[in-house]
């Protein structure tokens, strides 16, 4: 039996709470959250235990953490469950500081922490096929990726105001994507955007539609296009060309259900809310996470390292945004 | 709590064992199959207990009982456990023979038996979209209706031998579709058939490939195919056409990734096994029926009436077969 | 230089005079038709002379003759032009009563006539394109098929009321068509239809709405559905199912556009108007006309026979219809 | 009557003879090639006659001429025509120097020359509709644009060394349709390429994979991919994103034509010949010439200044992809 300390019981707290009581041999004893309502609550339905951070990771008894506190919380966490010897679970990004987390993963890799990131969009069944597809010799040799990543609509300003802007928060995901996909560390980055969509994004320095491009050294070349709305859904699809053919990850619907009426033939819309959209793709990462512990795995990813590359990525996109010219990395 | 006894621990027993196991407030007490080491096997997977019939329709704290066993037993349990003031949960067919399934009608409606015949297809999200389409006037008066319901490969001839023949074992689907579509009970059917796959099938007096057009009395169509072969996978269409346009119901995949290369553009084939393109429908109508003994809805469906009118649909269809001409109910 | 003369300046005559006016070495000599102005405009287009049909069957310089005119004119024209030794194509049907077809049959083969009928849709290259791959294996051998043909609204009533009715008028096509890609002739017909579209069109003794099952010896099976009406244009669909796999002909559009937005995504209607949806077919059908007329070629196809059992098959649902019982050919 | 001479009687000078033909009160008078044996076969084919360059620009009868010679006499043919007072329609593009093409521009500017340059897809009637569609505010304001634009194979090695490189050569007609759809001049220009497929190209010194960033003043994004190769036919595709939805154009395909089998749901690749999938853009183009020339309308457009615009888009591209930095213009 696997004993967790699950770290915040915000949204996605509550969602790793839940596919965590799905899995056998896994034992969600903490809950840790400075609202002490939102942790009773969750730890009631989950019979765990509300303590605090040291009580719990001073538990020998603990094996593992899951991180999925305010991002700001996240490294101070993850080295003080290094340090304590669990294995950690840490939702993306470590921190919005790169020499932060270049310090986290130091600390992990002195330790031999088993250490998991959040890049959930792995684990979707979907892409996870995608990327099979591809180690197996279905396009060949990749030549060029296409990744289109749309919310349906942008978050509250607030949000934006401490998410480190589009690029850290948003186009990370893709940029992990387009690492893992290309399977070569891409070495230049240029980054074009606009404030387009909501001029209150703006007022916080941010923008609301982005473009990258990116090159390997062997001259794969990855086009991303972001944008913080859509009047259609969630719009997450990804198209890989190589020697051999394209591959192509379309959007997911609740259903095939086609109308034709006179106004045209209707599909549905794309699942709207990311938390349904990739609903799988948190159980299966949770489950990795749990396989990877039982297995002692630690050369599991996306690791820590994975974290890092990411992030100096969504910085070099940043850094060319403003010089307008390719960050060489 | 609901106490549940489930007979059958066979393939379709062991999917609804599972299922129940994911409904809170439910708990499966009793397994009873003659295969004493399947009973054992299954039991010990969910805590319950292996015991005979009796045992499990006298102990009173049974709320309910699931019906998964062979077919020819299904009439015979279905009517000691409507006695005995259980709720059933029954697999279709009640009973191959119209007379016995019409006595078992007449003992749950003397007896209020709340009863729920696992005609499956209902509770398929994308066909019970489609039915709340069509109920919200999506499109208007419906004037035809196309089922496509083909197999990826025939069964063992063993179980065609004692299926009842392709009308009252698999087109019985269709036509329970048919009827809770259309809204309206049909009165006419005619069916033309041939054995055109494997003449094994031919040789138990059975048929492989079949059409059936169904007419209502206010003057809708109906046409259903069904074909034990097909060497793309599990096809299960729906078309409705009516007054304001045309709803498709169309197959499902594992995922919606593309692949374009020298042989063409190629989508995934539909999902192939039954028990996987219906996993969602399976688990939905134990909870529908755990939901409606919560409410003590007596008036749920599809009941066993429905199921009987399937039935007297698939012998009106065979009898046609005979005959070469329409059958009117 | 092959020299035509044009019996009709009505709608389908201009289509066949401008498709004409495409063909190098063939030349529209004469336009006949009752109705003068039409003849005179039309003849006027193409430089053509207007004449009586005895000036156009009597000169000699004329090869071929295409009969477009009122259906109850169409045999006598077509025996007068055999006899007369004019290579003929003719519009379908040749004649509502399938003995003065015969009749017509009888005629052109003592005198030897090269004669197609204008069963476009076998020259609609999406259609003959399937012809092809059936014919190259592509699908094996042939074990159902499913037409679905639908018009986007009903003709006007004064048509409907000499039409011949759904059967010969709509259907008839259809019913050529499955002759044509089942490779066999049909043997049993079974009909069912309602008039659920239109209640004007069941005062004229006629239906709205039709579903047929063919069955040819050898067991295959086929079923054709038939609307005067949808919300979405003209509907348009086969699929072949066959021992190695499904062929599906779709509809076709004007573009591939798609648009994404708050109700769905949605892709173009099919082609509205017939005339449109098989324009290739109306011009290619007349090429295949001209190239047999110089190859010498009287063997093409689709000829006086094919209209002929389309005829009796269209006149066979009918009686099925009336009867409620399969009729046997 | 408009009188044309046709310039260059090779690939394309043989597609625009073939338009013109079908062309109603144009005549065709002169073809001008150096290779008189081209010149001559097509002449005889359209009833021309096969002159130099002076005679037909020195006949009074001429209004107007088509250039469709190698690309490096485009410039000298089009300023002796604009001085003879002749209409022109000329190949892109005008010249592979912008100077030279500037020069063009202002003697077809002092002259009043009525002038139209062959981007056919402006001509395409999917992209038209989709320009329609974005000019009636389907989308609303645009945010984002891309276009796929992928050859089916590279052009011959001799080909590539004289063409200008892939950006003046393959991706001019995707700036000239981004500038079209964008609405607004790009102000800035990044590309990123590699030769990844061929390094017979690389030994030219150009590039077979390149992708592309232009952003406009008023903050629209728009990302080009390029590839010299596919496996699946000729990729021609554009989205736009706007505030109101996303319109897409997708590939067409000969037919609608979908087998399933035991690889999977497979439906035609895209058109592969340039010349057959823009069939009707080289039709269009021509007849908006002829009508521009008959209404007289000087404004039409794509003009010698749109040829200049998308020259200096991919120049600014070449020198983006030198300097590892995005242009200004």
């Amino acid at each position: 039996m696997i004993n967790l300390a699950l770290f915040g019981a915000g949204r996605i707290g509550k969602i790793h709470a839940n596919n965590v009581a799905q899995l056998a041999s896994v034992n969600l004893k903490y809950i840790i959250d400075v609202n002490q309502a939102s942790a009773e609550t969750l730890a009631a339905r989950y019979q765990a235990q509300c303590v605090d951070t040291a009580t719990a990771l001073h538990d020998h008894s603990i094996n593992a953490v899951i991180i999925a506190s305010p991002t700001d919380t996240h490294a101070d966490i993850l080295i003080q469950a290094a340090l304590a010897q669990k294995a950690i679970f840490c939702e993306k990004p470590i921190d919005l500081n790169s020499e932060r987390v270049d310090e986290c993963l130091r600390i992990i890799q002195q330790q031999d922490t088993l250490c998991v990131i959040g890049f959930n969009r792995r684990f979707d069944p979907q892409f996870a096929q995608l990327k099979q597809a591809i180690n197996q010799g279905k396009v060949g040799q990749i030549q060029q990726i296409g990744i289109t990543s749309r919310d349906p609509s942008p978050p509250p300003i607030e949000y934006i105001a401490h998410s480190g802007g589009l690029f850290r928060d948003m186009m990370i995901h893709d940029l992990d994507m387009a690492r893992w996909l290309l399977d070569e560390e891409p070495c230049e980055v240029y980054a074009n955007a606009s404030c387009i969509i909501d001029p209150a994004i703006g007022d916080q320095d941010d923008v609301d539609s982005a473009m990258v491009i990116l090159k390997t050294p062997s001259g794969k070349l990855c086009q991303i296009n972001n944008s913080r709305a859509t009047t259609y859904g969630y719009d997450q699809r990804i198209e890989v060309l190589g020697s051999q053919g394209m591959l192509q990850a379309n959007n997911n619907t609740a259903t095939n259900l086609c109308f034709s009426g006179g106004s045209g033939i209707i599909h549905e819309k794309p699942l709207h809310f990311f938390l349904e959209r990739y609903a799988d793709a948190y159980r299966l990462e949770l489950a990795y996470f749990v396989h990877a512990l039982q297995e002692k795995n630690i050369n599991c990813t996306p690791n820590a390292y994975d974290g890092l590359q990411a992030l100096r990525l969504a910085d070099a996109a940043l850094l060319s945004l403003k010089k307008n010219a390719a960050v060489r990395l």
